[in-house]
């Protein structure tokens, strides 16, 4: 076993860290230390925090780590910014940083930067969230901006998703309900204390009661915060253990880490696939047929069956069946 | 030959229209119709237009029809709209149909809703855009919204793409920046004319002047437009006919369109193996894995890797290349 590793079980913040980076740059030392702390997780329960720019995310996260310490848990925050990979701007996670000296040994924060590829964040995300339960947090925040594809994919990775909306960002309701639909557990209106705080609260609950909620499903609860001055954040907590209690009793807790691991295994198995199919393509065995394909005499479909033939046979399939 | 493919070859737009619902739902048949007419494809100018919600994309898109009709070209327009796959809202093509009744047979538009699936929706404008360029149209308008994965993805199908944005949305110049950097070949300053229009067109100058353009590199042109009137447009149609002149001379079009067609076949292959690796998963033979991973003695990596054990082997990739 690596002395990295080794050091990181052992509880050593600096081989947190490096490993970190390791999953996020997707390295085989990385994946070698999610493989051998794999038994440590699953303990670790896990919240999404995601909505507009301008929401006010990060004092939001701010004032989660100190309820939660105030409550002696210890919190791992992953601050994913889709935007410091390109800008090498202040990322999510210095912002949070910057505003308080967390010198505490309870807290742990970082950030990462979105990738191109497509589910490369989702994965390195998924990755860091192992490591951070393995080492003992009990409460994972990962902060995410927006309601893409991505915030998706990693809302999937959360066991309990947060929506933050703030009065007079100009987001449709018609925006915010595709939003909750799909991600939101709890919703936050955060900035409360504007006078256009009412409104927005009485639309959202207008659009949940729209809505049925099937008898013993979660109930999204809209909780209203001021971050800058925690009010409202012992209700938010309140809400998130609540929403934990119930995806426990209601035994829907296994169905989503069910999904959620069989989610990550094809997700990996997809990324040594891409390599694996990219390789293929630019080989020099298939060499005639790129130059079919920009000759518009081949198409693109009968070229990646082509790629594909004698390796992912329907009969593997059906060998493996019985 | 299947007769609605047939039709599809002889001009008549039902069956374009229905061609183009099998490839959104990916059935074999739309696989087919792309097959058989990809030697027609590759006349088109693909235009990608892309920014925020409220920016008018859909006027302008108008407006385009409008100025590239007066130049007698004939317009395919597929507008890709994220919620209203969801909310069931009016969609961006028929905001852009309500706006001027296109009875023109030179003129055809298409909505296409987005989708969970990683790729899926990259997947079926791809083929869309197939579609439409093996019909004839000399343009075709591939519309979307905000700068998220899903709009990376398919200004990457775009020969030309065009970022719209207008006075006093709110985005910060560091959002347009990382949108520009990665995808923007035009910007567009619609409502130019409100008054803080100028500011934005200066910082949006100001910002373009700190990246150096390398020689003989394209040189992001800042259109100014008023899409309700008509203003700017002319110049914004000459710009976007420059560009497509400068991929040409430059020798960048060939280059761009094998990275576009490798592409495709990559995520195809994807597709296809995404559905073989879901189902190996599931496989009754995994059973025992599957509940290791559930009881975290094996980790998600592992099981990946168990999957493809024997399938994905380097040595297949290794011997044919030499």
């Amino acid at each position: 076993m690596s002395d990295l590793i080794q050091r990181f079980l052992a509880g050593d913040r600096r081989a947190l860290a490096r490993l970190l980076s390791h999953v996020e740059n997707r390295t085989e030392l990385g994946a070698r230390a999610i493989r051998e702390s794999f038994d440590r997780t699953g303990r670790a329960h896990i919240v999404g925090i995601t909505g507009p720019p301008g929401a006010g995310k990060s004092t939001l996260t701010n004032a989660l780590i100190r309820e939660l310490r105030g409550r002696d848990r210890r919190v791992g925050v992953l601050a994913i910014d889709p935007s410091s990979a390109i800008t090498g701007g202040a990322t999510l996670g210095d912002r949070i940083r910057m505003m308080e000296n967390h010198a505490d040994e309870g807290v742990y924060i970082r950030s990462m930067a979105t990738r191109g590829q497509m589910g490369g964040l989702a994965l390195a995300a998924t990755g860091a969230i192992h490591l951070l339960d393995a080492y003992g947090f009990d409460v994972i925040l990962v902060e995410t901006v927006g309601v893409g594809q991505d915030e998706v994919d990693i809302a999937e990775t959360a066991d309990t998703t947060l929506l933050v909306q703030v009065p007079g960002l100009g987001d449709s309701i018609q925006t915010i309900k595709a939003g909750i639909m799909e991600i939101a557990d709890i919703l936050v209106v955060n900035k409360a204390d504007r006078p256009d705080a009412r409104q927005l609260v009485r639309d959202l609950r207008n659009m949940l009661l729209l809505g049925e909620t099937p008898e013993g499903d979660w109930k999204i609860p809209i909780v209203e915060t001021v971050a800058t001055e925690g009010t409202g954040i012992p209700r938010l907590v309140d809400q998130i253990d609540a929403h934990r209690a119930w995806l426990e009793e209601s035994g829907r807790h296994r169905g989503r880490i069910e999904r959620r691991l069989a989610r990550e295994v094809v997700l990996l198995a997809r990324e040594r696939f891409d390599q694996w199919i990219t390789a293929r393509l630019h080989d020099q065995a298939f060499a005639d047929a790129r130059a079919a394909l920009l000759a518009r005499q081949v198409d693109p479909g009968t070229l990646a069956d082509r790629l594909l033939d004698g390796v992912l046979d329907p009969a593997d399939t059906t060998q493996t069946r019985r």
